[in-house]
């Protein structure tokens, strides 16, 4: 062993006690954890690898898959934040050279783009500036000019508070032998989607928004034909630990007896996850939905009657869960928002990528306190 | 809305409240979490972007400098398992076309050799069977001979419960130009291991060994030589969500003023990590490596008194973390072990990779109950 006197000291601040203010969480995400959810999250844990938690995350794929409204057998959880869905569906569906198509209308679309690149493939884009959406007949028409194998739509734009509409996309994209990638992170719970309805191959969210636990994992879903693709690939994904030829044996999806160790899951995270699926599969989605869509028109009137502008004027493009709010002209948001979380210990938020400074964000959540709820910036 | 009749029910399992048993984690991992943590990680969360989240993100990078003995000030935790801190050294570090030496003793050298040949590097491998170790003239002959631009070694290969010699390794890889890559994930906390001292160029752990956290985040650290060459790449690094010019600034380690958001990372593992590196801190590094050590002893001398084999001959060669006998023969260890968890609700495993069949594990930690840590297979 080294002499002691060889050893640096920690630094002063690690033996101060851990320190968290209360906050409620009004932004787009993460949001305020029920002490439910919290429970489950802080429960003694058990191996990655034991029958009981091969147990509980097939209970979390059953919970998935009532959320996303899918029979899809690969249903699972990533070990991570939605980003880490977002990285293993482009990674596992796409093969460099490959040709795909993202819809940019706010931040995570030109994260897709980045992504995408970055793996090497030829990143085709339909743009909007934040708060547009993309028609059928401009979806079509693209697919058509750039023969993707993979086109990515936001249905929840969180840095617009924009919802996007769903039917027919999936339909195009088929017809195109396109799969068809999206993002509900801000969304999912909050917003109708039924992913085999809709036709969607690649469906992923988070764990952090509507469902209400700590960030840190990502439901996720593929399609037989998104199957097919990405186990039919010639080349390996680059990443090996968001490979889903072992992600899918990780949790029992692959029709293998053995479980092979991959890698070592979030088991805490797991546990919330599963008490979060546990709470919407209790409170049914469509209640979930009316109690998100009730909220938001409620708050939405509320600051429409303090004569502040919406971001969104269309009211059925409204993202339920997330409302964008035009920043008064002459009125530093910066300040605002400041403001609110010194003296409310309320968090809204700024804008994201390409919205920053054109919008303030407040989140609609169904385990919120009312009064703080409806409260305008 | 949809309609109520078009969407499908929840699965009854999902209905049952979530069950989770009582288990001793005497395997290689996770380990059995303090009350102390399980507590701190289900508090109410904050923001991944809050002031105070970046307060406690600091106070866990002093933490972690100590841990590691380093005064790097490119040091933070990954938003995933030690597996995400293994991707993100051979990702950031490693241009693809560029020679890379991996040290292969069991699973881990494995796992480095197929991230790096994913992200298009050349990989030469030194191997042993498990239970070996590399002497520094045969890794001389092999830097001499490949010219990688990292070489990989595991400190703690849990997979055969040898711990590498690590002094000198440094030195000969800067001789030759070479950035020294060491896994500790199994080792960090329980066996010495000096980052600056060792020049070790960078370092990573998992939460859920000798840290006794949840599984989910991954303690990292980068030295100056390593930096200069990963933020002086030709090429992006493959994955966004890796990149570490995103996590550096995340982190506050790029000296830029303000921090842009990159993703969200695991708040609730990122509160127990700081719990579980202030009770090292609180602890002592070196009464921690001691308290180890004396229980490996004990351990090591009641399983020989039984008339088991240890699978490491050498005692300055045994990993004190993890300690692995040698299957007597006629013994199924399949066997054996779901007995020892049918009856006594113990967790011991079995090899991983190369040295299954061979070895079985059992963990000897600092929170551990003493009358179950010293039960032999």
């Amino acid at each position: 062993m080294m002499p002691r006197s060889v050893l640096s000291r920690c630094a002063p601040c690690m033996l101060r006690p851990l320190e968290v203010p209360f906050r409620y969480l009004f932004g787009p995400g993460p949001s305020n954890v029920p002490p439910r959810i919290l429970a489950a999250g802080g429960r003694p844990i058990i191996g990655h690898m034991h029958s009981e938690m091969f147990g509980i995350m097939n209970d979390i794929k059953k919970g998935i898959q009532y959320a996303f409204q899918t029979s899809n057998n690969m249903t699972l959880a990533m070990s991570g934040s939605g980003h880490t869905a977002m990285e293993c569906a482009v990674f596992n569906i796409v093969e460099p050279g490959e040709s795909v198509l993202v819809a940019i209308n706010g931040i995570w679309g030109e994260r897709v783009a980045e992504i995408a690149e970055r793996m090497g493939a030829k990143v085709h884009t339909l743009f909007k500036t934040p708060g547009g959406h993309f028609t059928n007949a401009e979806i079509e028409q693209a697919l058509a000019k750039y023969k993707p194998v993979l086109f990515f739509l936001t249905h929840g734009e969180s840095s617009a508070g924009l919802v996007h509409p769903m039917d027919g996309v999936g339909d195009i994209c088929h017809k195109y032998n396109c799969l068809l990638l999206v993002d509900s992170v801000a969304s999912l719970g909050a917003a109708p989607l039924l992913m085999d309805q809709q036709n969607i191959d690649i469906l992923y969210t988070g764990s952090q928004k509507a469902l209400n636990a700590p960030p840190g994992t990502a439901p996720v879903s593929f399609s037989e034909r998104a199957c097919h693709k990405m186990f039919n690939r010639k080349t390996k994904p680059v990443s090996y630990l968001l490979d889903m030829t072992h992600l899918s044996n990780y949790w029992g999806n692959d029709g293998k007896p053995e479980r092979i160790y991959h890698h070592t899951g979030p088991v805490s995270g797991f546990f919330a996850l599963r008490e979060s699926l546990a709470i919407l599969a209790e409170m049914g989605l469509e209640n979930s939905w009316s109690h998100h869509t009730e909220i938001a028109e409620y708050l939405w009137k509320g600051l429409e009657d303090l004569g502040l502008k919406l971001f969104i004027k269309d009211k059925d493009l409204r993202l339920p869960s997330v409302t964008t709010i035009a920043i008064p002209e002459g009125y530093d948001w910066k300040e605002l928002l400041a403001y609110i979380m010194k003296h409310h210990r309320i968090e809204f938020t700024g804008g994201l990528g390409p919205s920053v400074g054109m919008v303030s964000k407040s989140l609609s959540r169904r385990h919120d306190n009312a009064a703080f709820n409806y409260m305008a910036v």
